[in-house]
């Protein structure tokens, strides 16, 4: 953890604030206990403001308008230490990314990398993390210990994988005989990740029967979410834990899958749509509207299903 | 993926069909859009069929009684590439089961095989695996990387394990004392997996405490599944990704549980029964009837959950 | 598995008997099937004793007031072998902790453990584990194959991890930029797993953010459960398999969580409080009463639950 420390130049130019000229480093994020003068620490309303001032924090982002604070470069009559900022909370995560941005780049020696895969410049892997033949990884990557990536997989630049990830493994489609059993269809498709996905651990992502998965730029997928084969999800779309996505599956851009949520097969998530904890959605159902939130099983628009909730308990 | 290619007279072979003489090879599996002259590809249905024919694909597999095509050896007058078969899509997954068959047998030097462990002709084993002492493992199976079978397991012929399966663990059994501390229960049994299973990654499955756990032969086990210690599944069985069963379960041969579906502890599951999507079974229910739908917490049959849905959303 | 046999003299100790002079030794903890000369066995009621009578046991663990046995030392005119405890089965699973003791203290040679990380006396960690630097685990654990430990992670003692647990990696935290694009929040603070805790395979549990996560004293986690960052789990916690639960969330000390049971962020579980399977319970509710139980989603009290069950039911 011995990161460079940031400067209050540095903060300007993450933000796109105008140089103030300050020449003050700040080493540590920190809670408002841990805080000391090497530390940032934001807050964004007048109450955590309030324990941000009484800690020992060097610098505190807050938001523009608080009473206390001013602009960066102007020493504020009450307290120097608060830098006013559209987004406190935006702003103290990427003085994070800037700061992860000087972790090492290592390949540990435990890693088994086949002969016929690829990982880009500035990848890390982790201990005992396997990548077969065929897969490629891209540039600037974090794949932590443990993680599994099958040779059909193509991952972009900058995308995280935590400790226990199964990417491209095969995907789960039988064809019944007439005698009961089943035969495995043929899985030997690709998985697609694409730049700045992040995926949690012990998240399983199948590669498509003969197409395609495909995970859009950007998305945030968190532990023990699982995403069967051939589903297309997109842009900036959030998963939490244990979220289930049954095969051929769409997901569009922005959209938000609280936790344990699942969608059957051929299911299409439109744009920006919420989907509320543990909803989930029959086979082939559509559900549209940008900012609309989904609730229940079967998942329905919220203010629906809060008057079911209602009805069902006002019944005698 | 240098598989050899599979003649005409070896699908004729595979699919019990007589023999027409003809000497056609092909090499790939395909959908419609990546087909080739060397490509198979299936048609369920005259929609299908129509974009079979209107891709490059060298032979199709149509069903008996499609307007287009004739039986093989008979050079059809519209198109000799149709091949009809009763059940096309399964003619398509056995080729595809055949040419699995050249996938060369490798034991990855990474992979961790204790000296008690014993592991059959024709089985591979992937980077990081870990087989223990005691483990038992049959001929022909595929075990990915980065499984870890315990010592307590014994798994037939052809069985198919994927990345980050935990097989074999401790279950989840303990005895509460008088001062609510948990002191837990003995837990030495063993974990039989019987011939041509199939278990998805990061699934879980436990040995029995003082007796085994079973997986019956050709059941079918998708993601991230948990089974619990002395469950006794049968054969033919398919578990959807995040299915969660308890201990001392019975499931019988040809059940379907779909995704996220959850038994309680001692549920008995009946031949053939269906749960739908996120269905739950409170702990000691019995559910009977072969082909029966059973959806909902807790899961009734199909059309009494329809009914139950109907009238609460009719409620005023 | 050669363990030594356990002595009527131990299990007197063990269970805070009065010594008997008895010179008998075991060396199994049996069910009844398998149960010979050398084999424990315990029945709890009176079907039970009559089985285990049956049986060739060595030794029976039988409820004080059983009509056949007697107190250990006094031969018993009907049969010598029952020895009545106030809990059976407790007794048998003190037997098996007993035994336990005796389990080789092994660190596998593939196993990743980093310089800065610290193991302490008589911690076993299986094959294919990585314990990343910084972190520490404390004595007398069993850490089993293909776990992985970040370097943020603090164990005490007599701890069990399964296999393909993954602890301490980052939270599922990020901020929305005005692009619709999502920056990581900093995820830089421990997990604390309190002594006597043990982890099912394939469970997660992440990191604090700033803070910390904590899992205390003695609580027990099934397979593939997942606890978000910075929740604050109690002692003696018992949580089945596939429980998740969101980000900073507190659950007190006693509290049984079945199978799939779903916390939203911020939730607060009582002490002593029951969740029946499945139940999942909205970010910000506090569930409060030691031994009751809450069931459904949004979780109610089970006498409620009961009664909207009926109600719904009824409906024409």
């Amino acid at each position: 953890m011995s990161k460079p420390g940031i400067t209050i130049k540095g903060i300007e130019e993450l933000l796109g604030l105008e140089e103030s000229g300050e020449e003050r480093e700040f080493s540590r994020l920190s809670g408002y206990e841990e805080a000391d003068a090497s530390s940032i620490v934001f807050a964004e309303d007048q109450t955590a403001l309030a324990k941000a001032l009484a800690s020992s924090a060097g610098l505190i982002f807050a938001p523009i308008g608080a009473p206390i604070g001013a602009p960066i470069g102007v020493v504020h009559e009450e307290d120097a230490r608060v830098l006013q900022v559209k987004y406190p909370k935006h702003a103290f995560a990427l003085c994070g990314r800037w700061m992860d941005g000087f972790e090492p780049v290592v390949i540990h020696p435990s890693a088994v990398i086949d002969a016929g895969a690829s990982v880009g410049c500035g990848t890390s892997v982790g201990a005992g993390t396997v990548i077969e033949g065929g897969a490629i990884v891209g540039e600037g990557c974090t794949i932590a210990s443990n993680v599994t990536i099958y040779g059909s997989v193509v991952i972009g630049d900058r995308v995280l994988v935590q400790s226990g990830a199964v990417l491209g493994a095969m995907g789960f489609g039988y064809v019944r005989g007439e005698d009961g059993s089943y035969v495995r269809f043929p899985q030997q498709g690709r998985l697609v990740i694409e730049d700045e996905v992040e995926i949690g651990a012990n998240t399983t992502i199948d590669r498509g029967a003969l197409g395609e998965t495909r995970i859009g730029r950007g998305t945030k997928i968190d532990n023990q979410v699982h995403i069967g084969h051939n589903c297309r999800i997109g842009k900036n779309v959030v998963m939490a834990a244990q979220v289930g996505i049954s095969g051929s599956c769409v997901v569009e851009d922005g959209a938000v899958l609280a936790g344990q949520v699942g969608l059957g097969d051929h299911v299409h998530i439109g744009p920006g749509v919420i989907l509320g904890g543990a909803a989930g959605v029959f086979p082939g159902k559509h559900l549209e509207g940008p900012g609309q939130m989904f609730m229940g099983v079967p998942a329905e628009p919220v203010k629906e299903y809060l008057k079911t909730m209602a009805r069902v308990r006002r019944l005698k």
